[in-house]
């Protein structure tokens, strides 16, 4: 085992999360969620990072110090038997608080009303949305980890043509990506942080398919599987169809989205056209979206270009099914911040890395889009996944 | 899109949550959780299941009504735009409560505020134990989907002679596992309820490895990946060490769960006694469950049995990394009732299904142990998990 993030980088990041506890007037926050921990602390072990707004975090370890000593790069480190050890060792520490910074979006209410009991005359305020802007900002690190996780999924995609075979199912296809993936490399599970979310790489849809809606949050969803109602499905892949590979690669936790089209054989000429509106709209979004302009206003442009284009009715949605979101963050979590959204104020900063996916739905048909994540920098958006092929149709 | 269970399944099972909240004095239930909501209504689409603790339950969908019709075996559907509607409607429909339930373990806390502030006079009270209690007994619907679970990983474990070789990493042992089962019709994603708890697959680990702990709150862990610190590594499999495949196979959703050894070339004689050791607990499990049993005393048998034959500090892990469990509940879940842990008085009933695992756990050396999937019945403990190999020693 070997120390993921040096101390430096973890003291960094701490000190942002303290500056931003100061002026919201948060006088001690308490992390455990996996992904949290692992950003501040380097370790997902058992373990409780206190951090005081002002001095020195504490890891509070439950299981097993041992080997948090080993990965966390952090040295103010103890051993607990249980979180009701909490709050005496915050007093021994000098940590004084009347309010708590808490996981509140993921932290599930029996622990919230246990804390409560632990901190009677303690205000528990909700710090994940300060946690999650802190973590948009990706540093050098995190940014040379999500380009070797758009490399992975690279060469993996530039072999579908080898592996694409008229008569495959979309689960089938899944399954040569995943293996290809998996020895790449790939971590295999993929994070998401909105309670009752869950992916599995990513989704594989071909013609209709494509255009059903799920309880995944995303423009797609697909009819999947029984127990797993979204993505692939074992329905097969037809000539002529609209198939999307929208998959992610990672690499150390840290995962890219990226989505291209293939088509068996040929596509139909409307479809074809969908698909260079998507992409005027997609590299429009790519010169319009700079540092400083709100989220929303690229939801804006890109909704009222689709609609001049003709397609308003079936831009990220149809019906009741409609997204409003064009792009989201992405990082240790496939739903990180900044998402853009509909009348969302968030400004754009240097460093953020999203995804960005204008997609048409058409009913019964399937989908056409595209997906590309893109590091905001000063001097505009800079595409972090590789390779575009834009739409490949093979000879089948 | 087919009904997964027909509304007379979903009935029943509503009619046993609705006898529990009578009991209990909870006068209405509101189910949120994918999984919770796919067992009551047979969808997991966006949506609401209103339970009153009698009259019929009322699934209010978000997103999209017309997929849940489909979906649901369940007749009484209505659309809702937002959560802020539930109130009202549950008055129109002639639901009053003073308390509501709620999946208290898994809702985050953010949710749990919010609902409190819709219903600024209603108790909001933990249902989640409840909805795992009635959810612990199988229908034999369940039972012959975690058989035909059993078989598909079966099928795959029966071939690992054929792609096992030596110089092979863990990482890859397990590409080739998970590959095959997707072909074979996994779902891929596998669900534990428990916070923070994550689970790809399963855990497959080698000599050392097998004996590191980590986060995840099984007997083992292993160094993982720096993302996702359980289970497969980069590690290479070498000759004459202890190699375990704790897999699931996954059918509709339900999962089972087992462990295999294996070694290449050969395996230390001290490590042969002690797979006959872990072996001759694992029987003796099998033959002492029954009807009637609590969990506690199931766990105890085990524990004095290891000690007995000298095992004591090895069994369920080493040092401050022991778990206090011998065995799990599992279905939609990896992580349900009942769970063979000490000191627990929950008695045994006829149709639930657990994985039973005596596992030993030797720091720097390994793991040895075995897992199968057992249906408890009147008459006592029936393996689900089939084709029992014991410990497999492969020349290399």
């Amino acid at each position: 085992m070997k120390k993921v993030f040096s101390e430096e980088i973890l003291q960094e990041r701490i000190k942002k999360l303290q500056k931003r506890m100061l002026e919201g007037g948060i006088s001690a926050a308490l992390i455990k969620q996996n992904v949290d921990l692992f950003y501040f602390s380097g370790t997902m072990q058992d373990s409780y990072l206190l951090v005081p707004a002002e001095g020195e975090a504490v890891l509070m370890v439950r299981r097993n110090t041992e080997r948090v000593r080993e990965e966390s790069g952090l040295k103010n480190i103890i051993s607990i038997k249980s979180m009701r050890q909490i709050p005496a060792l915050a007093h021994a520490f000098g940590c004084r608080f009347n309010s708590l910074g808490i996981e509140s979006d993921v932290l599930p209410a029996k622990m919230y009303l246990f804390l409560q009991g632990l901190f009677p005359n303690v205000k528990l305020q909700d710090i994940s949305q300060d946690i999650r802007i802190v973590r948009s900002i990706k540093d050098p690190l995190e940014i040379a980890w999500m380009r070797h996780a758009a490399a992975q999924l690279d060469q993996v995609m530039k072999k579908v043509p080898e592996f694409l075979v008229p008569g495959m199912t979309e689960l089938e296809l899944a399954a040569e990506l995943e293996y290809r993936l998996r020895l790449a490399g790939h971590q295999g599970y993929m994070r998401m942080r909105t309670w009752n979310q869950e992916i599995h790489f990513g989704h594989v849809l071909s013609g209709p398919d494509g255009a059903v809606p799920s309880y995944f949050l995303g423009t797609t969803g697909g009819i999947g599987m029984p127990g797993f109602s979204h993505g692939a499905s074992e329905k097969e892949i037809l000539p002529g169809e609209p198939l999307s590979i929208d998959f992610g690669g990672c690499v150390n936790g840290y995962m890219i989205d990226q989505t291209r089209m293939f088509a068996l054989g040929s596509l139909p000429e409307e479809l074809k056209k969908a698909f260079d509106a998507v992409m005027e709209i997609h590299y429009g979004l790519r010169k319009l979206i700079k540092v400083g302009e709100t989220c929303g206003s690229v939801y804006e442009w890109a909704t009222e270009k689709a609609a001049q284009k003709g397609y308003g009715d079936y831009f990220l949605g149809f019906g009741d099914s409609k997204m409003e979101f064009v792009g989201h963050g992405i990082g240790l979590e496939v739903d990180e911040l900044p998402v853009l959204s509909k009348g969302n104020m968030m400004l754009l900063e240097p460093g953020m890395v999203f995804a960005v996916e204008p997609k048409f739905i058409f009913p019964g048909v399937g989908h056409i889009g595209i997906e590309d994540t893109c590091l905001l920098t000063e001097s505009g958006l800079e595409p972090i996944t590789v390779s575009y092929d834009g739409l490949t149709i093979l000879n089948s």
